[in-house]
């Protein structure tokens, strides 16, 4: 079956994978990605066991997969904004050695609040994998906003 | 007036100071400043309107000014978990042009976020300066921290 006439995975069009496609061509500053099908940007995202088996235990994150954290997280805090109408501002700090913090702040209230470790290995098996993991960060961030509406409006 | 003879400066012993004399020991990892009075080991945070006027007003942070700035929220940091009890995390943001953004959490409460300018600039025309603005972060911290107690606590 070719690209052309292949069924267009239905989750291309959820709010979550809409806006990661939506950073990812914010990325492409050289448009290296026009006029090919989507989820060609998403790739970089996609750790197939395969890819991951390729990939040293041990190593400093490169600069594609950096951002590509940068843009799970920053969709993340979009979506964040776009349910509860506030502004949501996502912070990843590194260290040089692929460890660091994601957090995601609402006002004076810390919603999301992740360690990250192995960096350079960031990435997921699927985009359904991509995604879930995207709504459950999503889930608990807006029950800390809905908990906590006057710290997170401040 | 030899130095031994003089009279040490009482602010030498408020615990701020004394928690800024300890960060910027740790981070003298070769002991150059051993056997010397304390007031050398601040010195790199001491940028007198002379000093100030010889940094060119666009540049790159070197490694001290950052060293130093982390060392300054980390000191900030340790202060308001000693009043408050509960553990206080800075977290130091900076871009390669030395903008940034300096934030201490405390559970799921931000109780201080700073935007960042001009790091390589960074430092306070006297020692007095420096812990009148770092009582004013402590004193704004510790007030959202018991106004929101419950979040603090997460």
């Amino acid at each position: 079956m070719s690209t052309l006439t292949r069924e267009r995975d239905p989750i291309l069009d959820t709010d979550f994978i809409k806006e990661m496609i939506r950073q990812m061509r914010a990325l492409d500053s050289y448009g290296t990605y026009d006029g090919q099908p989507v989820e060609k940007l998403l790739e970089p995202l996609i750790l197939t066991r395969e890819r991951k088996a390729q990939i040293p235990l041990i190593g400093d994150p490169d600069e594609q997969t950096v951002a590509s954290l940068k843009a799970f997280y920053n969709a993340i805090a979009t979506l964040i904004e776009k349910e509860c109408g506030l502004m949501a501002v996502p912070l990843v700090h590194l260290s040089h050695e692929g460890f660091g913090r994601a957090l995601i702040t609402v006002g004076k209230l810390v919603v999301s609040d992740r360690t990250l470790r192995d960096v350079h290995r960031f990435g997921f098996e699927s985009l359904s994998k991509m995604k879930t993991e995207a709504d459950k960060i999503l889930a608990v961030a807006l029950s800390v906003v809905s908990e906590h509406a006057d710290v997170a409006g401040m």
